[in-house]
């Protein structure tokens, strides 16, 4: 099949091939890369590479564009290749040539790669966010529900006493271990790699050092090479960050379809939010949670995307890492929406009482009445025995009452402790002297 | 196919087939193991569950079964399930009852938990020293050769000047990065799980505040539930955290085994670390860094590896936990290995000199000779057009002068910077304080 | 974050999250649907479940549906939720009550498991195709270029006399294998799932043997709750044999980076099919290839994505798997697009005459000299011993005449055999039966 | 932290990294090994490149080594690198310089690919033969319970009656598409890459359709450079045939943890064949089955692992592909295992009766009556609303008798077709000729 045969416009085709999706990927790039040549024109204007007219000229007009990106007025046009050229274009046509300027000591390579960093940070800090929003939601659902026991299992078997408030919280918890994943995320990204220029540096004399304190970044990417080999590397290590909190949630999401299950029916969710039928009343399918389940375990695919996409690439650029945004970008919106949604489900789930009254739990407690005589002084092996025999002899009654006080156990869930974990970790991210710097930079 | 047709016992091929290779992972948590025995044997004394003499005989005993460990003196038998059992029954030989009292308050579960943890935080520790000792080469290696100069690519592509100087270095600052998903591993290894029984907790008034800090753990996995979901997880994210350093392994085998190919010919090794042929003498085939690629890659597929294994169980344990193992115990020794022989090989790497006198790199420095005419004033677009000229009309003859003097290019290498970050990121695991805590544990 | 805080009508905002990205997805689906449609109404006539006047009005209907796709003309509105309900729609809107009942004995379950097998059989017939042009034009490059030698490297070092011939012909011969794997795919998806109902069959007296001929599948899925339980698993299938074809052209467009990189420089393609510099006359980007090769990597992981999608999912329909189309489709596409555009770059490709004149490729035939002198007669070790000793005092003068005359060695390329192989493998298929069933369905 | 610090010898150390696991891992090879080399010196004799006396020696002396393999009676020592050396060493030992002579016309490249291929073709039997005992025993079960229904599930809520007819049945089905992924690994590994020497061919005149006959292969690897091109990707097409009988394993070890858990209590297995605990006598651990799922979870993440470890190596040889043996080798043992113990645990299922019998699975009978109504006549959306009504005022009252007669249904489970199937895919495997083939070389 020759491609002429078709009477496809040969360049077109390959224009087409290798521009691909960039367009659209690009526009979520458009505020980064405005915020990027603002901190690079001072720089530049800093080291006698722009006059003080250009410099104001520049600014002035970047200021605008970004309003009109952040107001949603932003296209890439179809003649344009990309975002860094729309946004050269626009400035050339209103400022004239100073606009052209704003490229000086730069490449495309770091100016994507700063792009990236600048975008990359924002997702996060609202993946945080939509995290926190979810966690609040969890921590107060254990603690509305925390007298209120399920069984625990083992195996998928029956196991030992539970309760709302362990589950809800447990989820909580795992959140506070994904945030340590982000955070290591965070650190990676947080790093100014402008002015690597094609990944080997430049012979002007640029200043790194000031744009990163622009552009808020908490350290440099030193080295040039691997300011550019970061490429790649920082889209996998974020990918895993959500891969974690992708993990948890799917989890969950796993956990609510089998309680809802009519054979475990511990919970529930008003007939809008569940998919059902008229004639079998009975059947509440939870479809946004098998979607936050599918959508989550499509994110932990990610990473491992990213890898076989970039392992065994040599040092320097590859066109193969253009690719890369397709992969990760539309993940952002997808976990986003996840934690969005599962916390709007959460404001309407409806636990189940007594659930433990249904005799096939009984046994549950088995344990519990051996290690009560254990306290009051009976030896183990005799205690242990005892019970043995009867339930063997269906004598076997237990009270249901449960007794655990240390530590994380139902009777003492320490969600403030949980609470404390989480906003540490929060702390240390240091989102404040981001939005300062960034405030500054487009004031 | 039955079974008994082949003659085969039902029992034994049952149980062979659900204790798999687990007497060979465990004894590689037997060190973890007594260490938990310890902490927790003191905190039932301090609960009145252990009188003061049966506390003092196991304390003594643990100690001794421990020098045994260190010193390569323990097995766990045929006849013996697990670790675990191993030390409970070795206990009980040499001491009596008392040994047999030092599972009351734990399960299984939380046995294996807080072993798993105690022994990451060992193993993490390994591989940071192994890191920085690797850093510390590559370091090294990029102030020793930072005045000779080597084509940098894009696209694989001849494009800029390059130096040894940014190549070495810029794996030493890769390195940095990668620390900071291995402290997120840390973090999440270093809080203590034991307590959480079989995952719902205990009606034992445990004290798991107290065996935190005996162990030396930062934190405690506070919510029951979540200690037990943390089984797969930390796996998952020790492996991420791995596998971070491994791709900076793997592409940096698959940069030597291109720059020791005879078409590049920038480096080379000693013969006897190559492997050659007495007819083809050019042929110095890079075994070890070909192994150290494939290794390092096998690495990277672990995380994907375990997510599909753990991936929509519900919450609760399943025994497919236990196969996790096998999949990480063997990962640590084989990155220890990457990183030793990766540091050894560097300290005998031999690199070429006056590389760039080969003509077919003279157009690595048109951009910096259009760079140098803006410097001294000439618009760009007109440099630009002279020099492509010049080009055109063979008359361009670069100087090979590169004077590239900002942050992180090849007159300014910052690697005291980077030295410093990895110092940075490093000092905040807090290796000395858990060092401590087990010093004063096993005393 | 509230979702009512942002202004979000919350049922839209679920139905959004639920609908997803289904409405573009499924237009894709349109022509199977109606195929779908007109087989099974002809059934439900034959079982007396449509009467033979609904019966005209429907066919004829659908058939008028069929060319509207084909021809581009067909939109699943916004209000709409699938391609099932648009084509219903559109049916009722124009043949009134009729149109209703074609949904009789059917569930959307099985409506969609058809749908996608027929989607997939055309889906695989075009990848085929572009696979046999791409085979076909490498078969001609081996031909044409089988006289012209390139070193053949191992451990990407120098080792033997190889041909331009030898490296065209073995992708070709890739493809062969390859072609199994989409044979697999191929045998799996065409076996009939309409029947199934909601994956536990119907109290209806369906006839499926029916619907199996109608359209052209060669057989059926029986059991009806593997009907279901094929979703996801002939997704992974599919995947895993796309896999197979863009594991070998990513392989192959790694190697042409490398031969068009000026250090091996043994190909070359036209000025506008690569990207350049003025300045750096040089360069040839070869971001064709680059981009071949990621998309055929992100192609590579995709199987494990389906995997990790499905893996621990108890039988039954589960929402999760509306999400594989979002996975499987687009990677259609793409692969259709890197086997037609490495066909287009193959026919303009420039192969380098003289390669090995370089006297750095003068050791290639050290082993050819050795084994000429053993086909003399001269002892094996004695040969290796003077040819060895020659080398080493520089005399060795190699002819750099290559005489191999083996099965698929240099001299005998046997691309005949290949090419039997090929067409051998795509005889199987069997698509001429199927187009005509679906010609006379159509009809 | 240098290697010497430890005292350790580094050529040791080197040669240790090197050589890995290879030597347990060639001990598979062994008996191959040998049957390459039968085949390989007949036909050095034909082409008067081996004596008639040597010949005859080589023979006599490789089937003895080759009963000493298959009796168990073969090591590979720890000072000899692979099974290739151990095989000719041996040979020379016992019958002196004609040993040596095996290797004329060979590299060590084209013996281990033939070794693989003929290894992987034992694999494959021995895969199949144990599938079609875990096929038998499911179609079994599904006769035998056929009449016996348990509800059916879409979306995990209870949705259409269905049975362990149907339920058995599935799997079995199931495994027929996965004989057609295996089929394909087959015809793969059934070509011979004896021949391709290097990776280039050679200068003897070899016949290599010669040694396809003798080794039972279907047809030739012809291009030698796809010979080696062969290695990692045949691994990664077998590991991709496997991961599809193991997803169907592990998705059936999923069912069966969910059925044996109390809350549904669809099945049970005998106390011996679970575990237990004396004071939770409710509990039955399915170990067995986590454990199936697990390890086949594991299987299915093999491809992948294959795909990061060979994905962007250029053509020719790399030594990072002697480590797939690591991942793939046992992958065969434990998908064996898995299959065995499954199909052991099958013949001692006991099933539930009367489990529709509980009230919750009442509405499961609605569509059903629906239907009917719809059979005698009663106009579809009539029949909807009075069955709706008579749900809403608790007047259903299901007859619970199912009446399914179509294809693959309750009623009409066709598992004839189904074995047909099955045998059909079988048959076109070819196992006799090779089985004929071999034992003709050995004879």
């Amino acid at each position: 099949m020759k491609i002429w045969q078709k009477n496809i416009d040969v360049d077109s085709f390959v224009e087409s091939f290798t521009v691909g999706n960039d367009r659209v990927m690009d526009l979520q790039l458009a505020a980064a890369d405005v915020l990027g040549s603002l901190a690079h024109t001072r720089m530049l204007n800093s080291i006698s590479l722009m006059t003080d007219e250009d410099l104001a000229l520049v600014q002035k007009e970047l200021k605008n564009i970004y309003k009109e990106i952040l107001a949603g007025d932003f296209q890439i046009e179809d003649s344009v290749e990309d975002v860094h050229s729309q946004v050269e274009m626009l400035l050339t046509q209103r400022i004239g040539e100073a606009g052209k300027k704003i490229h000086s000591g730069r490449s495309r390579n770091d100016q994507v790669l700063v792009d990236l960093k600048l975008y990359f940070r924002t997702e996060i800090q609202h993946i945080i966010q939509n995290t926190e929003a979810f966690f609040n939601e969890l921590i107060q659902l254990s603690e509305r529900y925390k007298h209120i026991l399920i069984p625990g299992y083992t195996h998928l078997q029956i196991a030992m006493p539970s309760s709302f408030g362990l589950w809800f919280g447990a989820y909580a918890e795992s959140l506070v271990d994904d945030l340590e994943m982000m955070k290591a995320a965070w650190k990676v990204c947080n790093k100014n790699p402008l002015g690597s220029a094609a990944g080997y540096g430049s012979s002007f004399p640029l200043n790194r050092t000031m744009t990163t304190q622009l552009l808020g970044f908490e350290d440099l990417n030193y080295n040039v090479v691997y300011a550019q080999m970061g490429r790649g590397k920082t889209e996998r290590i974020l990918a895993q960050g959500m891969s974690s909190i992708a993990a948890t949630l799917a989890k969950f999401a796993m956990d609510v379809c089998l309680y809802i299950n009519q054979n475990f029916g511990f919970i529930s969710f008003p007939a809008h939010l569940t998919t059902g039928s008229s004639i079998m009343p009975h059947k509440k399918n939870p479809d946004v949670f098998e979607l936050i389940r599918s959508r989550c375990n499509k994110i932990q695919a990610l990473p491992n995307e990213i890898a076989l996409m970039t392992t065994n690439l040599p040092s320097g650029y590859h066109r193969d890492l253009q690719l890369l945004k397709e992969n990760l970008f539309p993940a952002f919106k997808s976990l986003n929406e996840c934690l969005e949604i599962a916390t709007f489900m959460l404001e309407n789930i409806s636990v189940k009482d007594n659930i433990l009254d249904d005799p096939k739990y009984d046994y549950l407690f088995s344990v519990e009445v051996v290690n009560n005589e254990v306290l009051k002084g009976v030896p183990f092996r005799e205690a242990y025995r005892t019970i043995g025999i009867d339930i063997d002899e269906g004598r076997f009654k237990p009270s249901k009452e449960v007794n655990h006080t240390h530590e994380g156990s139902i009777g003492n869930l320490c969600n403030d402790q949980i609470q404390r974990m989480f906003q540490q970790v929060k702390a240390t991210f240091g989102f404040e002297q981001v939005e300062k710097a960034l405030e500054e930079l487009v004031k």
